[in-house]
């Protein structure tokens, strides 16, 4: 097997900063080492990475893509093959997307569609979680059998009445299936069914446009439906993870749970930390680029967000990577916001935007690798494999230029997509050269991969369950 | 019109406590005078009432009974008749009642079949609550015509599916329409979806006494309902009047709540503070005496309560009056907890059983007619008719015995139904003489009313909300 | 005795609103009637007061008032005298002023000035609380002697270090004493010691002006104190009353401890509700007129004080009535904010202040009588001789107009002072005719009292501990 | 240098758990390497230990001791020499101890006097923190100084009235100072003048046993003073370390500061976590045993201080080791438990008190690590040279057999005082070989190092503020 040898960097993780030499066997780091002493390894090593002047940090894992996702009648445009791609490039080179179960399907038919979306298509590794949109005995059962295939997390809805809702009864079925299976429950919380009602007479008094959108899914029901999830594990003994999370007020809920003690987190996103209502009441129709679910809120809520990934009441950041474009698909819902696809292009842009908060303040440096690394792969068990370097982890490694500066924008971005929700910010910071179980993928801003080098990963079950 | 002198009494209300002689003429109070003043009333009295020793207290006032109603394939078993006889008897002199929609039909046609059931029957003054059973555009625009007519409050159920129970988005729209209209929303509050899965759930594995009807109606889905009903609420800009509450965690729902300076009230019964969970686990199959919903709760709840009734994040005790016979009723559940008649008699109880809180040290004297008198008129809109002693208030006294003595029996008391829930309670206090609208309907242990004596009062709005 | 009636008039009580007739026989209210029974009286009358239109209220009972206090080296410029008489024409009715222990001597010799200075001086009825400024064994014995006098409130500080200042224990031992013998502990609660070293750091980096006051007396210190006196009340076993609440976050910690259900209580004045650090921060000198302990607030903290007042988590409007006029004492403090006598006049402003609260939408009328009268006169044990309108009560009534304009201003107040903190501000509503125990001592603007009507009222305990 | 190699461990850090070999060159940690790559370094080494079934940890950090500490006129029985022996036997390679200011001395002669005291005589090394007894301007500059010789953190007192108590003024003041010098300020928590009262009270009612401490400390009291901590923190802007924490009341303080987002960190200690008031009302005078402050609370308080190590509202356990002998030293206070000198020995039973907790579902495997090692590293300023195993960080390193079992007792520990706080308790782990700065010092039960191998550690300021 390959040997490549990464020199004269700062090894950054979750929990340290060391200048230490990073030796890659095959697909897995084999040593890390003072200078003096992987000086030894240089001439038997296939490739050397100069890193001076580089963090060298884990792989990035996003627990939360939808590739390929069909919505509202059309079809989020990243495939697996071009979003996978692009999160290479932005230094993640791994993602947990979500299968889905059909209406009157099984869980097994669902799971399958999804593996021959991703299977031979991908640049790195994949996982997944499965959505639950029809619970029934039968489910509960065939629950069990994807744990043991490495599907341990499963996600409902309390919004989206009529597609892919959960009543309680379902939700707390499946939380008592995952009590006993080891499982981790993962909610989307809004109370969907009062949004509806809202939605409806918003509609029926001729208020069309994409600001809309985030003025009737509010930030109380969002914070009532995560209460809601939280009781209900209570009642089923299960853990929970929120996912998207963006008020403040939902934020409020997962502190007071955290407080308790209980198994509950929470992930947000990138748009919630860096987007607002501001964007959604763009003139014209622009503001159907930020249409996504849970809305883009007020900005004064971004400080409760920063604040709670800081306290850890908030321990992931994924993307919910849901690109659709501006022009053919975005456009759906011109006339009618509640037909605007719901969902934003993202994977390529997290792991800066995360290290641009780190030169702005918001968190530290481990604490990027924490929330964007770490804390996902433990979370939905694919540590230490992932979300680390360590001997023995899989050299999933990102040499990262904090200094080299970018503005973001889709004449430049790797996604599929015909918008970036940034275009024109100025970010510092980069992923130079980016390896995917020892293979080198991106190397300053060419694609070496190949579609197919990615591979499925079972997963254990979360570990963070205390 | 006659004129009645009550002399010599403690004259007690919600907010003063004061030695004075109180005139009645004709239906009303006429006036309040130191006894030197008073006595030049006498010679031209009608009757003169010693109440030497005694409380002269204003009637109770109970916002909650079901009489007549129907539950679970039986009726409760007491009339409008001997309900408000036996109220009367324990010195109430008002009830309001709750008025049902039928799934598919209209509020009119609801309150139409109560005001036949309760025409000509009453003994004592009363009203009605609407039951919304099934919230529509056009029951929303029969709201507003109850309201006129004096229907001043809708209650809603988040508990029972398939039979009382709205959803979310019924309860936001009709919570949209009382913002409006003045009415004043009624929550019962638990969360009856999922708290049917765990009924299920206990059938199944064979459980089927009445202490498991205790045990899957939990404290914490009382208190997620709860909490969801005051965010939707809060989405409506409506007030909120959550019934029965029972659970120490819907409390504090109800103080965090109220810390915000919310429009939230909350009512809990006597079965909820004299009762618990060890009268649901009594051997054979006497549990099924106390089965109600929300259930009794272990007893550690009562401090809660009594916590929540003194700092007013409680403000209301009624009864939830809804008697259902052991022998022929109650035993339709011998074999399924789930079929036993929610409901527990009690009308006859609570002055008395709250007058022994006072002695008991729970709640100060006139906290004890707040609770149950004149805030349960102020909140539904009887104020300054019912609830209190002053010129123009309806002459709904009650002279009030402190230091008699009395035990709890069914053997003694008018309701209708054939056990008491407090069979055997030593209770100090007693009504002695009450009057309703000026009439004396019972003395010293005898009725001397008549069913018909009691009308029909038309509410105002919910005088509570700032 | 002479015979008053009031006709007409609705009479506004904390807890009732009435149309009926007042009869006044003497020096205490005789009788409540509604008309037609209230006309007999009138021939008999010696005098008929025409209250169409009017509210009659009973006399506000201010609790919080400094009548000639020595501060800083100056002395407050009202007297009991021209005090009481501008409390009269402001429809106060009652003070409770505070006598001052001197550090070093008794008990005694501080209520017997305090006795001396009033004796025969005011034009209304007056009691006193103590300040306890040298806590030791002897005084400690000698509260047990007041509280048998009727002195039943003793006030310590947690400010002003070396003047009137308590530390920890000596405030724990007096609480201690209070939970024996029924008295009322009232704290100013302000980190004095910490607010010492800031306005130290201040005046050294030449930070003079009045602003700063408001700026060294931190929020923070001021919520801390309050927390600190609330535990110590807590390990004692006492009571507490807080006066001069004026941060958002010591309302936090009141609500936090009345939703425990601890005998917590909360006073604010209608400075820190209608006056800002924005006054504080006037050009000029003129801060100073707006100097007093704890200081004025920003602006936003009012909104936490107005829910307080509703949610009854702060429970009295009292005024801390303390005048220094701003030529010749005011100016003391010139060059050094810390030399500012602190203090402002108000005892005149007080009721109606509130009553445009009430047209302003804060409070309804009968809270605007509860905070004002009623209250008050509980909590240090005046009722019911004060505070309300019920047979037996002293005949302190107020015949107020709710619709007279006025406009605020030193060229119009009777207080002996020459500015007022309201200068220019138009209210609505004023009391017309003012009766102190059956005497009318204001009459449309005309002061028909004299010095020595106002009777010393021997107090109670307070009437809130549960 | 010589060379050591570990070779076969899982090798476990606050982060990570990882098998991997750890080669150790001098007094560093050179690599981590996979068994395949470490091979090669076999032949090479000075030394390899076998540490097969074994964990590789970092050496522990105790963060809080007192050796040879002045208290009640007597001194702590450890001296540096024996107790940092006693510390390497229990797998702390690294103590920060506390030197102390006296009342009118110099910091620095505070200082050399434990430079005097600790210099050519521990066996591991060692830190100081400085107790602060008598701030004023001169102190305040000398705190400077001291930051930059590596003492960075200074603790207060708010017990201990007349002795190392610190009033509000001085606490404030120098939080300022420490808010701009980097500093960390430490507070002993507990409101020592109300407690003094409580004292002086119990003793003159004749109650002078052990038992008694614990009553008159309350948790109340010790809740209060962090409360009050963490406000004049937050006026200082500065951060703050509560030091041993044993009240769930004071958990609870620090919890709302931690949801709030303010630097405010919690230690606790094994003491509170292990024993309770039921130790201290053990029979005789053996209370006298336990006697410490903060005292040992209610068993009921252990859930809370657990569920704080969990979500991380404490953030440290350090042992406060500060022993006295029973015979000779504790007896001080055979009549008078406010005579028995304060403080328990522990720095030798901390690393396997908590290994024990991992085995009883406590804390997870690496939170141990965390809290004992590498929190403890980072807030004083030690990390990465201390608290974890990385290329580059000292070789502080612990072969640990987690499968060891033990009984605790005096008769067989290495801590120079006659009785042991847990006596007699079986725990599994234990220490097996212990490298400080690459040398064996203690292996297999024997001391292998020698007095004065242990240096001083200049530490940089904290690593946890944001």
């Amino acid at each position: 097997m390959a040997r490549t040898l990464i020199r004269g960097g700062l090894v950054v993780t979750a929990a340290e900063e060391t200048y230490a030499d990073v030796l890659v066997d095959g697909e897995r780091v084999a040593a890390l080492a003072a200078p003096e002493v992987a000086e030894a390894w240089a001439p038997g090593a296939d490739r050397v990475v100069d890193a001076t002047g580089m963090y060298v940090i884990p792989g990035g894992v996003d627990a939360h893509t939808h590739m390929e996702m069909p919505f509202g009648g059309t079809v989020a445009s990243d495939t697996f093959e071009t979003g996978t791609r692009a999160a290479a490039f932005g230094g993640t080179t791994t993602i947990v997307d979500f299968a889905i179960q059909q209406v009157g399907g099984t869980l097994r038919a669902g799971l399958d569609a999804w593996h021959a979306k991703a299977d031979g298509n991908c640049a790195i590794d994949y996982a997944f979680h499965m959505i639950l949109a029809d619970v029934n005995d039968a489910v509960l059962k065939e629950m069990d059998q994807l744990v043991s295939e490495g599907v341990t997390s499963f996600k409902m809805f309390m919004a989206y009445p009529g597609v892919l809702y959960s009543d309680d009864g379902r939700i707390l079925r499946a939380m008592q299936q995952a009590a006993n299976n080891g499982a981790l429950p993962m909610m989307h919380a809004e109370n969907g069914i009062a949004i509806d009602v809202l939605i409806e007479q918003a509609l029926a008094n001729g208020r069309t446009d994409p600001r809309v959108h985030g003025e009737v899914r509010k930030a109380l029901l969002e914070a009532e439906a995560t209460h809601r999830a939280i009781q209900l594990a209570r009642v089923a003994g299960s853990p929970l993870y929120v996912v998207h999370v963006s008020a403040a007020e939902a934020v409020a809920e997962l502190t007071a749970a955290r407080d308790l003690g209980l198994n509950v987190f929470g992930e947000t996103c990138p748009q919630y930390l860096f987007l607002s209502t501001d964007d959604l009441a763009r003139p014209g129709f622009e503001g159907a680029k930020y249409v996504c679910s849970t809305p883009l809120r007020p900005v004064e809520h971004q400080a409760a967000l920063w604040r709670g990934l800081r306290s850890d009441d908030l321990s992931v950041v994924s993307t919910d990577h849901c690109p659709f474009c501006f022009v053919g698909q975005k456009d759906l819902g011109r006339d009618d916001f509640s037909k605007i696809p719901n969902g934003l292009p993202g994977v390529e842009n997290r792991m800066d935007l995360l290290h641009q908060a780190v030169l702005d303040g918001h968190i530290t440096r481990r604490r990027w690798i924490e929330l964007a690394c770490a804390t996902p792969a433990r979370m939905f068990g694919l540590y230490p494999r992932k979300g680390t370097i360590a001997p023995g982890a899989d050299a999933d490694l990102v040499v990262y230029d904090p200094a080299a500066e970018q503005t973001v924008s889709a004449a430049t971005h790797h996604m599929n997509v015909d918008y970036s929700a940034y275009e024109g910010r100025r970010l510092t910071g980069r992923a130079r050269t980016v390896l995917s179980r020892g293979t080198v993928v991106v190397d300053d801003g060419k694609y070496t991969g190949h579609a197919g080098h990615g591979s499925y990963l079972k997963r254990d079950t979360c570990q963070y369950l205390v």
